[in-house]
């Protein structure tokens, strides 16, 4: 790592900004240089950690005048390798984790306000004391932080009712390339005074600013929640039952997932606690939830009416209605367990895709043939958020077959589903980011103009273009 | 008007583009640059409107070489003069009328793709007559279009269950200041492969770009809709009433406007049609609707025992709830009379401001105070969607004073009460827009970072200024 005498001298300056508390040396360093499945490891010429949003400003602006790149990292529980800096040694990780202040929550208003190094449990936990739900939730919660969360416009299983992270933030504190801070901090559901800067922010994964806090909008607790776990004979069946649930259910239905028969077999096989709650193997599941602040029970009826008319007229093979909490959680340790079954099962291949929901059947026909045509004897695991279009295509290795070997396939087995998506209109990034890991894809199948739109954005509010460099858009 | 040879011989390439149906000539053009409220009275180049994408983006290739600036126009139904051309005479305006093609619409997905000239109305048919409801939905709704509401980010009155227009949008197609065409027209609900393109166009008012057609989410059609009037003794107590409403009807909770006695007063005076509904007069009114795509009548029973409570408790002091959907019109009658009355009561000046719905009642009392010291004997009509925390703040003139005399105060006046919005941390802008009407009141309260920002994203993206010139931010 050859460090310029500039550089060694903005360096200082920037120790001096943070103080000791917030220079990370030595041993220390490596949680923040590890990416946590080894997919990316980085160098860095320093790890900081502002205690405040006038740290991250300082810190800013000593590195714009010294053209250090700057990779922000809250959670670091990325999966795309947004969080990770290159192997230069020459930028510097820029953790948010000391900004973990609540700074206020405004139930007549409905917003919670917090810095960008809060847990995401804690502000579930901070809503819940204030008798409110802030409803993004995702596998990582007890550990990822709300400035990755909207850096990478997190989605989750809620979405279906609620949004995107995009959709359950009002408003933006922001510290921009150059150290000026944008306060954007506003609770308002209603501004058109000003072209939408907070969601130019949002998903741009800290290479247009640093994200330092931000305004969430908050909603009733439920009050009735149902959960069911349906078999269904295909993935055709399952997008025509939405519309039946959306009327049985209206508003209320929060979310539906769908797991195929091989990733539930996983989940059931290698963790402790799952069982299938049926007698017999399907080859499709949908996992429903349906909740209302509303009072009562009406919610039960009307998804068990629903259920025995689909099933009545077979378009749902068999299906259960959680009878308590208890029975709710352990539908949802099945969906949960998916990944973590897929991992025992060997090494895997990950896609993160989304299509018009009206094609998600043609989509895992498609990309299911074109993968075991190139790569004999794969399992293909698909599950994931079919409300929103949104499957986690993933791959687990043919039985008995060498982990490394199949891994090496990785980029060639992308291009494969990533031209399926690309052909039916889709996303290859649908709801875990670009980071470093899609930057090249993107490129390769994205329309010219928009890639020439995010650089001409990059360009003038990066100008110098050390946010988060290499991220995104290159 | 003294045009130059070449921006001659450019009029005379895009009126080649256009065809003579695409170019409108003498009396033609008056309705294109009459401002229907008379406020903004501009002149202009020429008038043209293209049938295509195609040929938009070949007028804005010519009007870039040539750096002749295009004032984009939909319905021209804007309040804040964003459709209007400048006095200069040397800009065009571009009507995006001729294109009002349902290009599809793909029930599975809930989605519909329509191009910018579409009347509202007509989109709002095509989702009926799909067995869908597309909610946006505001007074002008029978003559405005599309891309205007997209251009706005326009509210209207079931934002509080819906969202505004950029809510109800999951992709566009704009053409660029330089003619090139980017089409983003994705029907995803998760997309974290760009920056958010889309929302830096809408609400942008053809500062950044033309939007030419978009992708709009569907919603199940509602099956069961309660409408209800409620007298209340305060702001503060239909504040205070919110989360009760939210706890009774859950999700399904869809609009809330906020009358007071002196705008409801004016309707009852001048508008056919409207009754009072009480027997006596009370100082404030909630107009409420609930709505759901579920069968039966649970609805109703909700709604009816809230407000038993409600009342026996006093926060409510009377209420009726609409008995049919002859009286639920005539419910909204009263709400969507208001404007009409007050211009039948003589001038009026008007504020469309937002504040943190906490901030409502205090918003109201020191704005109130304010203006009646500035204006003696002014009569404030406030009303509004206070679910979105946005008040439409209005102002009549004194009974007998001069309607010139009033309306000279238009921009004193103004200032007093953007004064208390930017003192609560609220908008000036909150659903009509910035226009040409609030550039210079943005200029003087808005923080110099935001509106550097805003310069900055503008530069990149019409770097010669021929985007809709003057408007929003210059």
């Amino acid at each position: 790592m050859d460090l310029t005498h500039s550089t060694q001298e903005a360096l200082d300056r920037i120790r001096a900004t943070v103080g000791t508390a917030g220079w990370i040396e030595g041993e220390a360093r490596a949680p923040y240089l590890r990416e946590w499945r080894g997919l990316f490891q980085g160098r860095a010429a320093a790890v900081v950690a502002p205690a405040s949003t006038g740290e991250v400003s300082a810190v800013m602006a000593l590195c714009h005048q010294a053209g250090i790149g700057v990779v922000p990292q809250s959670g670091n529980t990325g999966l795309c390798g947004g969080a990770a800096p290159d192997a230069s040694g020459t930028q510097i990780i820029l953790s948010l984790r000391r900004m973990r202040q609540i700074r206020d929550v405004d139930v007549t208003n409905d917003t919670l306000t917090a810095e960008a190094g809060c847990i995401l449990a804690d502000v579930q936990h901070a809503a819940t004391d204030a008798d409110r739900l802030f409803p993004l939730s995702l596998a990582a919660e007890g550990s990822c932080m709300l400035g990755g969360n909207l850096g990478t416009n997190a989605g989750g299983t809620n979405v279906l009712r609620y949004g995107n992270a995009r959709d359950l933030c009002l408003g933006l504190e922001v510290v921009l390339a150059d150290g000026r801070v944008w306060n954007g901090l506003s609770g308002l559901r209603k501004d058109n005074s000003r072209y939408d800067l907070k969601d130019l922010f949002i998903g741009s994964e800290g290479t247009l600013g640093i994200i330092t806090a931000a305004v969430l909008r908050l909603y009733p607790r439920p009050r009735q929640v149902q959960t069911a776990l349906l078999a269904l004979p295909s993935p055709e069946a399952t997008v025509a039952l939405l519309p039946a649930l959306r009327e049985a259910g209206g508003d209320t239905l929060t979310a539906c997932e769908l797991m195929s028969r091989t990733s539930l077999t996983m989940a059931l096989k290698h963790v402790p606690g799952c069982r299938d709650p049926f007698d017999a193997p399907h080859p499709w599941y949908l996992l429903v939830e349906l909740s209302t602040p509303q009072a009562g029970d009406a919610l039960r009826d009307a998804l068990q009416a629903c259920l025995e008319r689909e099933m009545e007229q077979d378009r749902v093979v068999d299906g259960v209605v959680a009878e308590s909490l208890d029975q709710a959680q352990a539908l949802w340790r099945l969906r949960e367990s998916i990944p973590e079954g897929q991992t025992r099962e060997g090494a895997s291949i990950k896609h993160d895709v989304s299509v018009a929901v009206s094609r998600i059947p043609a989509f895992l026909a498609e990309a299911t043939a074109r993968v075991e045509a190139a790569l004999p004897g794969v399992r293909v695991c698909p599950f994931g958020h079919i409300g929103d279009g949104n499957i986690h295509f993933n791959l687990s290795q043919p039985e008995g077959a060498n982990p490394d070997a199949f891994r090496a396939q990785w980029d060639d087995c992308n291009r494969v589903v990533h031209d399926v998506v690309a052909a039916m209109g889709g996303s290859i990034a649908a709801e875990h980011g670009v980071g470093q890991l899609k930057v090249a894809e993107l490129e390769r199948l994205k329309d010219p103009v928009e890639l020439a739109l995010m650089r001409q954005i990059k360009a003038a509010l990066d100008p110098t273009g050390i946010m988060n460099p290499g991220k995104v858009v290159r």
